[in-house]
Formats: C-alpha cells, sequence, structure tokens
C-alpha cells in the first residue's frame, strides 16, 4: 500500500488542477480538469474538485487535501465569498468538501496559496516580507508580513490589480476604470501590440505568442512587453512605498518572460519609488514555483489549518 | 518626590513636543520647543530633545524615553536614516539619546507611533488591522496588521502619500510626479482654493483657515474640501484592495475639518474599491488621540522596544 499523501487543488476560472506535494514541495503525479462554465452548478464543480483530488491520490490514502481557488475566501478559510469566473456565492466550501472527502480540508485564495508556497519552498524562502504579484491575463497579488501572508479584514487583501493607475483609463471587468491589470497584465501586452501594429482583428495574438514573438526578436513585441514592464514597474512603486517589503516576486504566465519583462519593471520602479536613492530597493524576483504553485502553496498553508 | 515618568517626544519638521504619559496613554504637562532649521547641527537639535524630555518630566524621575520623528527610522528602531525637514543623516539616534539622558530610549517613525497611539489607546482599539493616513501640509501613513504596526524591511512601510495618484500630474517634493499627496492635503486644499478663486497671490490661505471658512459656509472652502476628501476617498481605496484591513483612521491637521472631509471620503472609497458590493467597506474614523498622537505612541513602543 501507498503512503499517505495530501493532495493540492488549484481551482481557477478555467482548469483544475490537483496533484500529491510532499512536505518539501515536491509534486507528484497532477491532473487537470475543466472547471466548468461560470453558470455552471455548484454540485458538479465541487465533484468535479472531489473526482480530481481522488486521482491525484492515484490510489494511496488522502492525509488531507488544500484548495486554492481563484475568488474571495473570507478571512477564517471557510467561504468564497464570490468568484469572478466560478458559481460560488457565498458558499461554505471547505465544509462541504471535507465532509465529501472524510478527511481535513484547508482553503485559501490562489494568490495567497502562491506566495505561500513561494515563501515554503520558492523564490521568497527565507525572507522577512514579500509581495507576489501574479500577471497573467490579470493581476492577482498577495503579501507576507514577519512570515505570515496577510489575508486582510474580510480575506480580501492583495487586489493590487485593481488599483487605479491611470484616472478615467481603461474599463475593467470589475467594473471601475483605469486598474493596474489593464496595463500591466497579458491583457495589456495583447492591447499593446494592437495598439502598435494596427492588428485590432487578429484574435490570435495570445500572451504566449507575443513572448514567443519577442524571444525572437520582433520590435513591435519586444516594444510591447518594454511598455508593459514599466507599467508594473510604476505599480509596484506604489506597492514598495506602502509596504517597503524585502524582495517582489513575479509570477503568473507573463512572467515565463523573465527579464523581457522584469528588467523594464526594475527600471521605473527605481524611478517611481520615493527615496529610492537612501534605501534599499527590494530584489524583483521571478516566482520559483511555477504553475503547480497554487496547489503547493494549498497544501502548504492547508497543513497549517488543519494542523 | 513625584512619582517615575515616561516621556514622549513627538519631533516634527518644525516642532518637537514633549510631553509624560501614563501606562493609559493619559498625557501630564507638555512642553514645545523649535526644532531649529534643517541645515541646524545635529548636536542642537538632540540637546533641544534631551532638555524638552527633562522639562517634560517636571523634576520626576524619568523611567525611559520615547521618540517619535518625522523621517525614515530603520525597522530596528536605532537610527533615523534620512529625514527631510531635520538634519539626522544615517544617525544612531536611539543610542546617542539613550546615553545623554541614562534611561532606555524607544525611537520610530511619527505615524508609525501615531497608530501605536490608536490601536493602543485611540480609534483603532480593539482593531485587528488598520490603516492610518495623517492628512496635514502632505500625507503620512502606517498600516496595522494582526495587532502589531508594520515597519516594512528598511523601516519604511507606510509612505502612502508618494504612491501615484495622477501620471504626469503635480511636481512634488519628493522629486516625483502626480503623488497622491498632491491631491488629498491640507496643500491641495490651499491649491484648489487658489485655483477655483484665482487668489494666485494670497499667502494667508492655510488649513486651518479653509476650515474656518467652510465650517461657516464659505461656498468655494466647502467645495474644495468636496474635491480633496474625494481624492482621499479614491487613494484609499486602492489602499483598501490592497490590505482589506477591519478600519481607517484618519488623523493630521486637516481630519478636523471631521465630515466635511470624511463624507466626500467616504463616498469616493465605494465608488473606487473593487467589489465595493459584495465586502464590507472598512470604517473610515477619525483619529482620536488629536496632536498628542505621536508622543502617546512614542512611549507606547518605547515600552515595548525597551521592555
Amino acid at each position: 500500500m501507498s503512503d499517505p499523501v495530501w493532495v493540492g487543488v488549484d481551482i481557477g476560472g478555467t482548469k483544475i488542477l490537483a496533484g500529491s506535494v510532499d512536505p518539501h514541495g515536491g509534486v507528484g503525479g497532477t491532473v487537470q480538469r475543466p472547471a466548468g462554465p461560470r453558470d455552471g452548478s455548484v454540485e458538479e464543480l465541487e465533484s468535479t474538485i472531489v473526482e480530481a483530488a481522488l486521482a491525484a491520490a492515484a490510489g494511496a490514502p488522502l492525509v488531507g487535501v488544500g484548495l486554492a481557488a481563484a475568488g474571495f475566501v473570507d478571512a477564517a478559510g471557510e467561504r468564497v465569498r464570490f468568484a469572478p469566473h466560478l458559481p460560488w456565492r457565498e458558499d461554505d466550501v471547505r465544509r462541504r468538501l471535507a465532509a465529501r472527502l472524510q478527511v481535513p480540508v484547508g482553503l485559501a485564495n490562489d494568490a495567497t496559496c502562491a506566495l505561500e508556497a513561494e515563501v515554503a519552498h520558492g523564490a521568497a524562502r527565507g525572507r522577512d516580507s514579500a509581495l507576489l504579484v501574479t500577471v497573467g491575463t490579470g493581476i492577482g497579488g498577495a503579501l507576507m508580513v514577519g512570515g505570515r501572508v496577510v489575508r486582510g479584514s474580510g480575506g480580501m487583501a492583495g487586489e493590487f490589480g485593481h488599483m487605479r493607475f491611470v484616472p478615467g483609463g481603461h474599463p475593467c471587468q470589475c467594473g471601475l476604470q483605469g486598474c493596474w491589470e489593464q496595463y500591466a497584465s497579458g491583457g495589456a501586452l495583447v492591447r499593446e501590440i494592437r495598439r502598435a501594429t494596427g492588428t485590432a482583428g487578429s484574435d490570435t495574438l495570445t500572451g504566449p505568442g507575443i513572448t514567443d514573438a519577442a524571444l525572437a526578436g520582433d520590435p513591435a513585441a519586444l516594444n510591447a512587453f518594454g511598455v508593459v514592464g514599466r507599467a508594473l514597474g510604476l505599480g509596484l512603486a506604489g506597492l514598495v512605498a506602502a509596504f517597503d517589503p524585502d524582495c517582489i516576486v513575479v509570477g503568473g504566465g507573463v512572467s515565463a518572460a523573465g527579464e523581457l519583462l522584469l528588467a523594464p519593471a526594475r527600471g521605473a520602479l527605481v524611478e517611481g519609488l520615493v527615496g529610492a536613492a537612501w534605501r534599499t530597493v527590494p530584489d524583483v524576483l521571478v516566482a520559483a514555483c511555477g504553475p503547480e504553485a497554487g496547489m503547493i502553496g494549498a497544501v502548504v498553508q492547508a497543513r497549517r489549518q488543519c494542523g
């Protein structure tokens, strides 16, 4: 019989990724399932999560399960209050899944979990404080102070992507205007390429495609990374003024572009940061746990929540 | 012989305020001294602090002294790294003053101390997390999470006033452009009145004068509070998205205007806050410890630092 395992489940807007995670952050086999439509049923979503968690355990007995949810999780780690791409609304997710799985279950926001993973096993290891910014279609975030990830009074800390970056700027899906994620995300890369090349009709333009083009030396793609990287750094300057963290970890799909994104971001961070000349400007690092960060961190935090 | 006392000393850009502070945050007699010029000598500044601390003790034996400094204090509470309006530059202030006063001395940034006071004895008592924003000539700030004020990795957390509010906006003394304090401070009130009334030459316009005029029903002054209060609330919306605090405490000279400032700020906070409809919007409260907050909090934090 196999050794008992902890399983992490990262429930994103489009897909569910589950895998067993060992105490050193190592990931065993993973399974992926579609998250189903936003207007799908809660019952169906939760059944998929249960099935994925058991499949990831691959016959080994489950010790516990950590859930990372792309949505607003309350500060106690019990309920998903709202999830823009999932059917959960004020749902008692932790208790319900613990009852179905018959093991301890922990629940946290996915960016919170990604930062837990980077603190325990990744780029923020050994740091006293850190900011995580996940740059994907939008911007997610989390903040760690004194070794603990800050949840916020209602569990909603870290919504850096919806801080106002440009007054009266681009409309955002959240209903506001000029949000930072409209200027410093994968979506902003696509917009910047379209603006520069006039290819308004191209539906095939994607973040990864733009990264490939930039790596191949395409001038429009390189320029787009310059513009978006600068916007990233200018926004980070405000967050550093507010928190003064030891380091900044940049994760999410767009971070795969590495220095294409981070070099202009570091320049703009120094340029936009109050008193940059007489302070230590925090290191800007690429996340180390990759696309499995949410799953790994879900287990890190579930072991604590359930222990 | 009198009971032994703790004395707090608030060292601002223009004046030094010292007073004895009891364990309940009660303030005995206070003394005030000019802070001296920015290009004055460190020796002279520190002699004034020593003299003020002893005068505030009024013959009672000193137990210890808390210093609140308008400048960047390192995370350990040892050095003042830089102070825009004072001669300290990387100065070992805590140790030097402890040697001269021959009692334990604690040192922290003045906004940090003001929040310590509000948490221990004021508007943020009993809260798990809080943001403090001091609205005076500029904007200072501090953040408390889990009952502890966050110092930041280099002691520089809370510089909310120099987060970018308007790209390419008004130049700021800090060297950047469009800083929040250019739009949501006493300075912004004065600018707004001048803009509205065309009285560019009036040097007699002051924050307190504008508050009096608004309280007397002056339309230009009322409008200025509306504009500046809105800018305050919009900036707070970004900070709430990032931290999700339990409450926001507004202190500083301009907060004396109370609802004239806070009513428009609360409206703009809800308007500019991501997901305001499905979250608890934090309370926006007037600071309770008044102009003595820095002095009181200096003692709160010094008792901890020296205990």
